[in-house]
C-alpha cells in the first residue's frame, strides 16, 4: 500500500529531478536530518546535479543549507562536492562538507542545537525559501508521520515558502506513534512554560503538520539511513565508562543521586556505547534517558530491561541494529519518543529533569576549559552540537576523551585550549582512561592539579605540572588562573611543526 | 517601634561580637548580599576580629564564604584583610578580596549566579554550617522581610545548620511587599515548571522563611548599603548606548522586536546607566525589565514613566538615589519585584520571556569569544556573575565595552581572548563607542571582519585585519576560524612586557 494516502499530496508526486527544479541558486534551503537519520535521500543529489550543470556552464548555483544536525554523503556529501553550499548551519560531520568549510568555500554557522529552530523563527537567518523533509508516510488528512529523526523538521515546514516531501518506505510504517512534536512554541513575549515533567511525557502531536498548499513536490524513495558500522568498545572506552559508572555509584552513596539515577544524555561515539554497555552489565535498574541521539548501546540497554524509556530527537544506529530495530519496531513502542531538537535539547527541560550529561571532547585545558570542535584552533571538526545545551543545564556533566590521540603525539590535556566551547564555569567532571577529575566546587588551581593527576597521560603529566608550577611562580598577583601566555599555546604549535606535542 | 516583633526571635538579640562566636574556624558560612546591597553589616567585622585574634595567637581561623554576589568593605573587605577566607563563591568585586584571590591566598569558585543556590542544595559544595542574613524586619510569626536584595538568602536559610539574622533599620520598613521568594524549588526528579509568564508576576511569597529553632542570634544594626557615587555617563558610554538603542529601533523596523521591546537585562556599570538614560530620552514606551540589578538609571526610567516594571534580585544605587528611594519607596510598590537570584537569572525564565541582555566585557577576540573576567589570562577581576545566564538564554545579547582601555594601551578587540567566558556560539552583538557588530547568522571569518571594522579602535584596526588576513593565508585547510597560534596571545604578552599592546 502506498505511503501517500492524501489525495491532494499524492497527485504532487514527481521525480527527484523534477522536485529539484523548485530549488534555485541563492536560496535558503532547509532539510530534515539528524545524525545521519531521516534526511532526504534523493532531492539533494538532484540539486547537486543542477548545480554541477550550472557550474559547467559558468553560472552560479549555491544555496544556504540548514538541517537538524549531521546528515550523510547523499546530502552534505554530494552538495559539498558540487560546491553547491554557500552557508551551512547548524551542525555537520561529513568529510566533504568539512573540507569545504575548512577551505573557506562554505561558510559555517556552528550553533547550539536548541537555538537553531528558534533563531530561524525569530528571523535571525533570513527568509526560508524551501524545505525538503523526509517522512515515513503521509496520512489521508495530510498529516506527516516522521521517520528516524524529528530534528528541526517542524520549524522548517512552518517557515518555508515551498515544501518538498520525500516519503521513504525504508522507514517502517510502524513509526507512527513514536514521535512527539511540540506545537506549543511561540515567540516572546507569548511563550508559555513547557509542561514536561518526565522524559516520556507526551506534550505534543505524533505528527508533523504542513500546509498542503505549500507542498510543491512529493518524491517517493526507498533508501536506508547512513548507518555506520558498530565498533566494539576498545579498552580505553571501557576504562572511561568504568570510571564514570563508578563515580555514579559514589554519588548515589553520597545521596546526591537517586538509585535509579537521573535521565541520561549521551553524545555520539564509542565511549557513549561503552557507558551503555557498562550500565547494561551493572546493578542499575529503572534508568531513563533524555538525550539527543539513540545509538546501538542505548537500544541494547532497553533490551536488557534496565533502561525503561528514552526521549531523543533521532537514531544513529549501525546497519545491523537499524535492520533489527525496523523489524521489531513494535516492541519499542511506548519506550522511545522522538521530539523536535528544540525540545530534546531545551535548557528548560534539561535543567528541570536534572539530566546527567556525557559528551566527548577534543581537549581540555588544565583548568577545565573544553574544546569540542577545533583542531589546533583553526580547523573545525564537526560542531558544538547539543553539548552546550546539555552541559550548561545538566545536574551533572561529564566530558570524556582518551588522554592521548595519534599514538601519543597529542595530549588531550593541554596548558591552554586552542578553542573553547565550554568554559570553566560549566565543566564539572573530566574523564579519560587514566581516571576521573571531579571539579565541582574547586577553584582553578585545584582543578588543574586534579585534572593533571587524574586525567592526563603519564607521558604528559610532568610537563603539565611543570607548566602549572612555573605559571604560579610567574604570576605573584595572578594566581587565580595562572598562565604563561608565551607558552600557553606552544604545545599546539609544536604539534603543527614537529607532529608531536 | 522595633523591627523585631517575634517574641521567640527577639529574645535572641545579642551584639555582633556575641553572634560571631557561633562562627568557627574551618566552617562554611553563607551570607546575604548582592552587588553591595542587603549584606550583613556587623557580624562579618566581628568574625574578622575573631580571626585576627586567633592569627595573633598563631592559631588558624579561616572560613569558606558564600554570598549572593558582591558585597562591600564591611564584609568581603574586612574578612579578606584579616586573611579569614579560605574559599569564596560565587562572585566578588571587593579590592581586598580580589587581591587575596589573585595572590593565591583565597580559593575562588566563579560560578554562574543561577547555579550557586541549586548546586549548594545538591550538596556539591558540602554542608553549610552558618548563614548570616540581613533583613529589614522580623514579623510576629517569625517571617522575615528582606531589604535591598534577595540573592541566595532563601537557600542559605534553608540549608544552614545555624542562622544569624541582622535586622537593619536603615532599610525602609516599607520594603514589605517588594519581594517574591519562590518556594517551589525542588531537586530533580521532583522539579516542576516555573509558571512565570511576565516580569512582574508573583510566583512566591513576600517573605523569607526561617526555622526559628535554627536561629542562634539576632543582631540589630543601622547602616547603609555600599552606595557608590553615581558617575554621569561619559561620551563613550553615550556613544555605545546610542549604537545599541538605534539597533533596537532597527530590529523593531524589521519586525524582529515589538515596539515595547522585550524585557531588558542590564549589567552593572556606566554603560548600563547610559542605555537607560538614552531610553529615557527616547520614543519608547511600556518597557519592562527582567534583570539582576537595579541601578540609578533604571529608577530614573521608572520615574520617566517609560519603564513600567522591573524584576531583579537587588539594588545597586548611589547614596543619593538610595536615600531618595528609601524616602519614596511607597511610590515604587508594584513596579519593582526582588526575586531570588535563582529566579532572576533562571535560564527557563530568561528564554521564555525573551530577555534583551546587555553586559559588559573585558575583551572580545576577532571571532566574538568574550572575556568577562580576567586580565591577561591569569588575574581575576570580579567574576562571570549572571552574564552567562542571560547571554546564553536571551532573545538578543549585547556585549559592550570601550574599544580601548588605559589611554589606548589596551585594545578591547584582540586576536585571541586571554580567557573565554562566552563562546562564539553564544555572543550575538558586540558594541563599542566605534560601532556595533551584529554577528547573528555569520560564520567566524565574517564575524571577524565585522567586529574589526565596526568595533575596533582605528589605532588597532589595521593590525587586526593584518592578523586575520595572514591567518587565513597561513591555514589553507583551516579557514573556518583561522589563527596563527604563535601570535595569537602576543598582544597580551606585549602589553605585559611593554605596557602597550
Amino acid at each position: 500500500m502506498s505511503r501517500i494516502t492524501c489525495p491532494e499530496l499524492s497527485k504532487k508526486t514527481v521525480t527527484a529531478e523534477e522536485a529539484a527544479r523548485h530549488i534555485d541558486n541563492g536560496q535558503r534551503v532547509a532539510m530534515s536530518g539528524f545524525t545521519g537519520s531521516g534526511y532526504p535521500k534523493a532531492v539533494p543529489g538532484a540539486v547537486a546535479a543542477r548545480a554541477q550543470v550550472a557550474h559547467d556552464r559558468g553560472e552560479d548555483f549555491r544555496v544556504e543549507l540548514w538541517t537538524g544536525a549531521s546528515t550523510a554523503p547523499e546530502l552534505d556529501g554530494v552538495l559539498a562536492e558540487a560546491n553547491a553550499v554557500s552557508k551551512r548551519l547548524p551542525f555537520q560531520s561529513d568529510p566533504a562538507m568539512r573540507a569545504s568549510i575548512n577551505s573557506g568555500d562554505t561558510a559555517y554557522v556552528d550553533t547550539h542545537l536548541s537555538h537553531s529552530a528558534q533563531q530561524a523563527w525569530f528571523g535571525f537567518y533570513g527568509n526560508l525559501d524551501v524545505a525538503v523533509v523526509e517522512v515515513a508516510a503521509i496520512l489521508p488528512n495530510g498529516l506527516l508521520v516522521p521517520g528516524s529523526s524529528v530534528g528541526n523538521s517542524k520549524t522548517w515546514l512552518d517557515l518555508a515558502d515551498k515544501v518538498i516531501l520525500e516519503v521513504n518506505d525504508w522507514h517502517p510504517r510502524g513509526y507512527e506513534g513514536f514521535h512527539d512534536v511540540y506545537y506549543g512554541t511561540r515567540r516572546p513575549p507569548e511563550r508559555l512554560p513547557i509542561q514536561l515533567l518526565e522524559p516520556m511525557q507526551r506534550i505534543g502531536d505524533p505528527y508533523l503538520r504542513v500546509d498542503p498548499s505549500k507542498v510543491v513536490a512529493v518524491v517517493e524513495t526507498n533508501a536506508p539511513d547512513r548507518n555506520l558500522p558498530f565498533k566494539p568498545a576498545d579498552e580505553d572506552s571501557k576504562a572511561i565508562a568504568s570510571h564514570l559508572v563508578d563515580f555514579l555509584r559514589h554519588e548515589i552513596a553520597a545521596e546526591r543521586l537517586p538509585p535509579e539515577l537521573l535521565p541520561l544524555q549521551s553524545g555520539v561515539g564509542n565511549v557513549a556505547n561503552a557507558v551503555m554497555g557498562n550500565l547494561a552489565d551493572s546493578e542499575f535498574e529503572g534508568l531513563t534517558a533524555y538525550t539527543e541521539v539513540i545509538q546501538d548501546g542505548m537500544l541494547d540497554l532497553i533490551d536488557s530491561g534496565k533502561l525503561t524509556s528514552v526521549s531523543a530527537t533521532a537514531f544513529s544506529l549501525s546497519a545491523e541494529r537499524a535492520a533489527d530495530f525496523n523489524d521489531r519496531i513494535e516492541s519499542y513502542k511506548g519506550r522511545i519518543l522522538l521530539r523536535t531538537q528544540e525540545m530534546s535539547n531545551h535548557p528548560e527541560a534539561i535543567r528541570r529533569l536534572g539530566v546527567i550529561a556525557i559528551n566527548g571532547m577534543v581537549e581540555s585545558d588544565i583548568y577545565g576549559n573544553v574544546n569540542s570542535t577545533h583542531v589546533t584552533g583553526s580547523s573545525i571538526i564537526n560542531g558544538i552540537g547539543g553539548s552546550g545545551d546539555f552541559a550548561r543545564n545538566a545536574y551533572l556533566n561529564f566530558f570524556v576523551s582518551n588522554s592521548q590521540a595519534k599514538a601519543g603525539a597529542i595530549s588531550a590535556i593541554v596548558p591552554f585550549a586552542s578553542h573553547i566551547d565550554h568554559t570553566e564555569h560549566d565543566t564539572q567532571i573530566i574523564v579519560t582512561e587514566q581516571g576521573l577529575a571531579d571539579l565541582r566546587g574547586l577553584p582553578p588551581v585545584a582543578r588543574a592539579r586534579k585534572i593533571i593527576d587524574s586525567c592526563a597521560h603519564p607521558d604528559y603529566r610532568d610537563r603539565l605540572t611543570d607548566y602549572l608550577e612555573r605559571a604560579i611562580a610567574a604570576n605573584p598577583t595572578g594566581r587565580h588562573t595562572p598562565h604563561i601566555l608565551a607558552e600557553a599555546l606552544s604545545w599546539h604549535e609544536k604539534f603543527m611543526t614537529t607532529g608531536h606535542m
